[in-house]
């Protein structure tokens, strides 16, 4: 069932950051379901899924979200827009609700995971990485970013990542100041306007010999 | 040429960070070579590529490098290793080096493109993000790694993303202490050995209802 590389590679070769999308057109049901389950189906660090996704097709918040993200018409043309949330904190909870989930979903006994438990309070909650908790996360969620952008290419779906808006003024409008989850990075996915002239640009991209070192 | 949604989901439902590899399974030519043009094709942040990949074939530095990767067995078992690097500072001749990348590649006179190196410098070397750019950096790393990871689990290449190492031993024994790079994170590559108890297991994930919020 494995792709071939000349498939994989076609997608990650098409893919590109659209700048105008067709404001007319949206992703169908199923598309879009599959790509929701490549956010969570996303692999992070001890399984701990230190992240939310907020999926807003709702025009009104769309329109206001723009104004926050240097006015950049792909926020509101998308057909989707994703907020990737990342949590602000990791405690006892979050490790005692992944050793309850892992319980439970494999069938094991809660204290024979209790090493795992002791592992990620040793690292994440008084380990060095504690005091770089945030990083930590943004991390993570820039892992699910990654997933859902090849996701989308190889399912021909057009996507922007958007780095250019306001976190803070994300989080007021969004309601999450008081929250455990703050607002990390953005993505939007449709698919492009036939008047994207950066739709068959070439891609730029620096040498492999330049980015790829082999130690042999 | 769009994958399907079933294509898609089974590969990412089956890929988990293997625990045991085969020792005496290698990737093959082919493959290894699409999965390190998935990293060069991995989006960033204004396509600046803050990035290097060592893919570290060598067993006395793997052997080496397990020492400070918690002694984990995938750093010498698996096939391959790769150790994702991060840009340390952006500087100048970063956005000169893109300008000039985007100028040749896309045959775009320099001149017309000064409103990109404007819009790069603003945010990077002299807004606010420059005082983050150690995160930011990371941030882009991450999602060429869940690119990576994504584009194995579609060749059906077992992988495991690895954060447990010692980021300043890497540095001092790969050389890179007086570099632009530094030692960001590991991934490694290869097929699980059949002993491997972890590839069976059901997936741990929090219901889908807990982790997307739609706003429509």
């Amino acid at each position: 069932m494995a792709l071939t590389t000349t498939t994989l590679l076609e997608a990650l070769q098409q893919r590109y950051a659209t700048k105008a999308f067709d404001a007319t057109r949206r992703i169908d049901p199923e598309t879009w379901a599959a790509l929701e389950k490549s956010l969570v189906l996303s692999p992070s660090s001890y399984g701990l899924q230190p992240w939310k996704f907020l999926v807003i097709t709702k025009a009104e918040l769309r329109a206001e979200l723009r104004q926050h993200s240097w006015n950049q018409s792909q926020i509101t043309d998308a057909s989707h827009l994703v907020v990737f949330l990342a949590k602000r904190r990791i405690e006892e909870a979050d490790v005692e609700k992944l050793i309850s989930a892992t319980s439970t979903l494999r069938g094991i006994a809660i204290e024979s995971l209790g090493f795992y438990g002791e592992m990620i309070r040793k690292d994440l909650i008084n380990g060095p990485r504690s005091q770089h908790i945030g990083q930590w996360s943004s991390n993570q969620v820039y892992i699910a970013l990654g997933t859902f952008l090849t996701s989308a290419a190889l399912l021909g779906v057009d996507t922007t990542p958007i780095e250019g808006f306001s976190p803070a003024e994300y989080d007021r409008v969004l309601g999450l100041e008081n929250s455990a989850y703050r607002s990390c990075v953005v993505a939007v996915a449709g698919y492009h306007s036939a008047e994207d002239k950066y739709a068959g640009l070439a891609k730029v991209r620096y040498p492999d010999s330049e980015l790829i070192e082999h130690i042999s």
